[in-house]
């Protein structure tokens, strides 16, 4: 193998996971999933596709009905009234899931040796996948303020020079829940636009936000950004349609670009299954049954957790605006993998280490919140709260 | 976008299907897969699957049963009694298709600037992959004679240099229907042996194989090789079991490299879908009814196809030993792109540019003969014969 995949860091959260192997008493948090299964119209949707004998390939950049379908959605959005530019199908590329649609992305811009500057802490496989591409990579950490963390937005500027090819930006942020304002926003485009640098925003948790706003969801680049700019988004059906499962998502990008990005997807996976896409249009068609109903639980689910953590004098948690993790550090417990692997022994409870996202986030520690049954929240930390009287 | 990507030329079969567009009267054999849905007993599995909640994330390398289930299907096929290494379930990776199965070998073995040599004529997914990946990309052109294409292998030796990286083959061979001989295998792996080459070995169409052999399928480097060495092998759901729109496929590999490589999976796709994976498990188990009728159905349809065209005194074809592809020359139709699209406005017949496929083929045409019904075949020849009688 090259030595340079070879390197790669093995997943630390699954380092974890695996300290807890036949132990089902765990009461696991780790993943960046919910436990609530797929709903059934969406579901059933997949399986009259499949009963029909839609079993074959199909369109490299996904069904003409589904990039429009996606597209009406990312309009509504993204380009309420006034706004010159709906997007439109054209933009619209469908991946076999997020993760898919940003190694798209990674291959589409990064040339070996490439400048790309990654806002961090930040899910690995973001940077795993500019390595892979041969990058020169460089991350800009955010920093941590009473728990909450934020960008400082000179540093980034700084670093986003002339030769920078790619930014790679995820906002609502996995694993801190730090959001991009529009002012940041604004400033961050305008310096990619003198630089000619590329911007790809994974935006997938853009849903799973708790403040109010228009489109009712965080602010995306899309908001602010012209179809031309050298912007690619990436979305997925993962979260906010409880379809983690699925492996779907779409990017949306400069028009000029979608026709090679169909020949990209060619050469990754062809396309994703017929069936898949055609759940896919049943999650859209139902958008405001299923998603309002998900982010509204998530917020019952976030407000239970944060609650509990920050009653804790030593625990420090700030209130994420969107996504759906915790993110916290435990005061005298500043070796996250090392406390992750503890508290699955000593207190059968499952976080993410924060070492996992970037070494800046090393003390602390990711919560994902979403779960059906908001007791399975207080429970666990009632056994970190045990935990912490035993030290 | 990077220039690379750019200029890689867009599906040239494609270019003759989308002249096709809105023309029902069409006879089209472009595309590789058949007319065929997927047999129940799999539909049926993976909706069992959906609907006892199985939308979650799962294993990188795929479910721990799919894996084994393949692991004893490969050592069924390849290390009957007396082969010392049975291939084991941890040798195996569950990938999201055949081509992704590829696409992920390119990037465990592919550095920027590496020396890759690459078999031609042969599916423009694999060379386009090493090119994303930077390679420094030779090929090594089949020859054809009196139809039938054939390697010159003291040639291909010649090319393999100690500085060669990775040598990429398919064999049956898409799309000339080229075999290798375990003679040729065994030079092959001697070779790379001595010049540490990694071979990626493309068998996706090693159980369409209609000669008589002890495993029911063609030749395999699996046969020759021991575990350690350097070899990937891609395979796929596909063909032998019609599941082509799935994106299921696996790849055998050393067992060193297994756990890198399940990292490379979730930087790519995290997972296949726990249904479709449910879908390969059931494909396997009832693997002694759908691929032998598959394959008895596909030597029908390979006889009826050749036999008519090899009657036309015009058409130079040869009776492929696998795969399911008629690969074919038209006396004085020599530029297969123009040809493809005349035969598809005047005669509405759909074959495949042999130009699609490297520039020593772009004189011929590709012919998917997989076809439930054989007539079809049969009236496709006979629209050619018109065809040719009316220049």
């Amino acid at each position: 193998m090259r030595p340079l995949i070879q390197s790669l860091p093995g997943s630390k959260i699954r380092e974890v996971a695996n300290a807890a192997l036949g132990r089902p008493d765990v009461l696991a948090f780790w993943f960046g999933e919910g436990d609530e299964t797929t709903p059934a119209v969406i579901t059933e949707a997949a399986i009259e596709s499949m009963r029909r004998g839609e079993t074959f390939y199909t369109h490299n950049l996904g069904l003409p009905e589904l990039r429009e379908a996606i597209a009406v959605e990312m309009t509504r959005r993204h380009a309420p009234a006034g706004r010159s530019h709906p997007i439109t199908a054209g933009q619209i590329a469908v991946t076999s899931g997020g993760v898919n649609g940003l190694m798209l992305a990674a291959q589409a811009l990064i040339d070996p040796g490439a400048r790309v500057v990654a806002v961090t802490p930040v899910w690995p496989n973001l940077t795993a996948q500019a390595l892979i591409m041969g990058a020169d990579l460089h991350c800009v950490s955010l920093a941590p303020r009473i728990g909450e963390w934020s960008l400082d937005v000179a540093r980034l500027l700084d670093a986003i020079t002339a030769d920078t090819r790619v930014l790679i930006v995820n906002a609502p942020n996995n694993p801190t829940g730090w959001t991009l304002t529009r002012t940041e926003q604004a400033a961050i485009l305008d310096r990619c636009r003198q630089t000619g640098t590329w911007i790809v925003a994974d935006e997938v948790y853009e849903s799973l936000y708790y403040e109010p706003t228009a489109g009712g969801c965080a602010p995306s680049f899309l908001d602010v950004a012209q179809p031309e700019d050298r912007l690619v988004v990436v979305q997925s059906f993962s979260k906010s349609f409880l379809m983690t499962g699925w492996r779907l998502g779409w990017l949306v990008l400069p028009p000029s670009m979608t026709a090679q990005m169909g020949n990209l997807i060619e050469f990754n996976t062809s396309c994703a299954s017929v069936f898949t896409q055609r759940a896919g249009i049943a999650a859209l068609a139902h958008v405001d049954e299923v998603t309002p109903r998900v982010v509204s639980h998530l917020r019952l689910c976030r407000d239970t957790l944060i609650d509990a953590l920050a009653a804790h004098p030593r625990v420090q948690v700030a209130r994420p605006r969107g996504g759906m993790y915790g993110f916290l550090k435990v005061e005298g417990h500043d070796d996250s993998l090392a406390t992750a692997k503890r508290l699955v022994a000593e207190a059968g409870l499952g976080l993410a280490p924060g070492e996992a996202f970037a070494p800046e986030s090393s003390q602390w520690l990711r919560w994902c919140f979403a779960s059906r049954d908001t007791r399975r929240l207080s429970d666990g930390v009632e056994r970190l709260s045990r935990w912490l009287s035993s030290q």
